[in-house]
């Protein structure tokens, strides 16, 4: 008898997705400067390791985020949407605003992504206005960006925890997906920003979500492993429905909100956990994590990744 | 709607009996030489902070572990098993042989622990015996031990990967186990060496066991974070039964076996996560994450648990 290639869990999907956020999550919230050449490499690496979801960067006032100033610049090194790199791949950007969409637009993107934070707090503490007023920018990029045909993305962040508020309304929550869901969103990614969940908050809210209507073929999950949780809340995530997984190559990123320097989940511990399920991914291990190893030898930060670790 | 203290995943026990692993297999493949008082004080802390099951030390020969070659020194700065330190706790030593037995007897401890691989090359390369050989070895301590009134852990390595032959075959692990557990081991813990299961193995392993008759009352698990999977493991070994999880504090350890300084399950990411499910261990979370902490600059090795960085 040998290990199972096919798991005896119950209920996990066949494939999953992978929605790579490194260059844009991730760099957004490392302190080193990464010049726009070794961004550009680093998705050319990241298409040629397999993966075929990549948020490329964000279309956001420099004065906001300027390690993600060179978002033009990039774009320009990788070539158009349509064009060798990015014409079999889900390549969405970052739109703030009204603003972030023209530019988007102008350049050509099939798919942006909004973000509201689910808590009145953070709203108002990370962007300075309240939840009510988030939601309407997004409107102001939903409405006219599904009219153009693009796919938008929605993200909820703090949906399990608020560096100020503690412990997050999960009516909060589900309010502000569906308000995004109502808006045309085509995807909701839900968002523990500061890394705090574990699996029963991850159970309750797709419960919740399910009871508004909202099914598990539009969400995606988002988790930060400051507390190293993300990998189990994913797994719980995954034998509930959902399909589409963010993380960052390398554990990329860090959360600014926390006293800690671990970002998003790790691509490379995720895949080692989905390709041990018999799950497909599509995505070649042994090229990624190569990739993260380069990029960390570039950013002078050692990855994140337990798998990186080990098989560097 | 708050957060839920208790949780929506299905089949999880109200109360986990936390093994505490750090002093035993944590400094054991440490590189750094830890001073006898600082192991002492390091188990003291551990207590302080809730830890009710706490393995102590090993009576092997220094040859083999030099690393715990002051077996009898921890035992004389802590007092007696009955004494007020250790006279509420689970306080097992290992033990590789009879003559580890004299030795632990004769400083009255109430529980040892013996172990054996569940393949055939670990056995042959790390302790330069047959499987078989390996077994006969702990039945001359497992016998004796328990007509002696001591209860007697089984430790079995490598059941999900070895760094050798690559996958375990899950009926050689069976064997294993089931032999132990007629030599009269009270408790086996199922180890993954290396780090590289993923949780349908684990799940796959546990209903093997079940088939051969050995009930989750019996069994432990034992997981390595090498490759980020340790957590999520425990997890589901919860959901099918099992109550008993070794962690080491602070991740403390390394596996000699895989390029990683990666240890066992970091005690404080498990707590973050069982104390998030609303499952009692005991345990006072900020006064572990400050004995990791305090190890941490006593050994010269920034902690590996996600919790203790995220918390110090």
């Amino acid at each position: 008898m040998r290990s199972p290639t096919r798991t005896p869990l119950q209920g996990l999907p066949e494939r999953v997705e992978v929605y790579e956020v490194g260059p844009r999550d991730g760099l957004q919230n490392e302190s080193a400067v990464v010049p726009v050449e070794v961004k550009a490499e680093l998705v050319r690496r990241l298409v040629g390791a397999g993966l075929r979801t990549v948020e490329l960067t964000s279309f956001v006032h420099p004065r906001w985020v300027p390690q993600l100033a060179d978002a033009e610049q990039l774009l320009d090194l990788l070539g158009p949407f349509d064009g060798d790199l990015l014409a079999g791949v889900r390549a969405p950007v970052l739109v703030p605003n009204a603003r972030g969409l023209e530019r988007a637009l102008a350049r050509g993107a099939r798919e942006v992504a909004v973000f509201v934070s689910a808590t009145e707090t953070f709203a108002q503490r990370n962007l300075g206005r309240s939840r009510a007023d988030a939601l309407a920018m997004a409107a102001d990029v939903v409405g006219p960006a599904r009219e153009r045909g693009l796919d938008v993305r929605g993200y909820v962040s703090m949906c399990f925890g608020d560096p100020w508020e503690g412990d997050v309304d999960v009516a909060a929550v589900v309010d502000t997906v569906v308000a995004l869901a109502e808006q045309g969103c085509t995807q909701l990614s839900l968002g523990d920003t500061i890394g705090v969940a574990t699996p029963g908050q991850v159970v309750a809210l797709l419960d919740a979500l399910d009871a508004a209507g909202l099914g598990r073929d539009r969400l995606a999950v988002h988790f930060h492993d400051t507390y190293g949780q993300a990998l189990s809340n994913t797994l719980v995530a995954l034998q509930q429905g959902v399909t589409t997984v963010d993380a960052s190559a390398g554990g990329l990123g860090g959360c600014p909100f926390a006293m800690s320097a671990t970002g998003n989940l790790a691509t490379e511990d995720l895949v080692w956990q989905l390709h041990g399920l018999g799950i497909d991914t599509g995505v070649d291990l042994p090229a990624l994590v190569a990739t993260s190893a380069w990029l960390g030898e570039r950013i002078g930060r050692a990855p994140a990744s337990r798998a990186v670790t080990a098989l560097t």
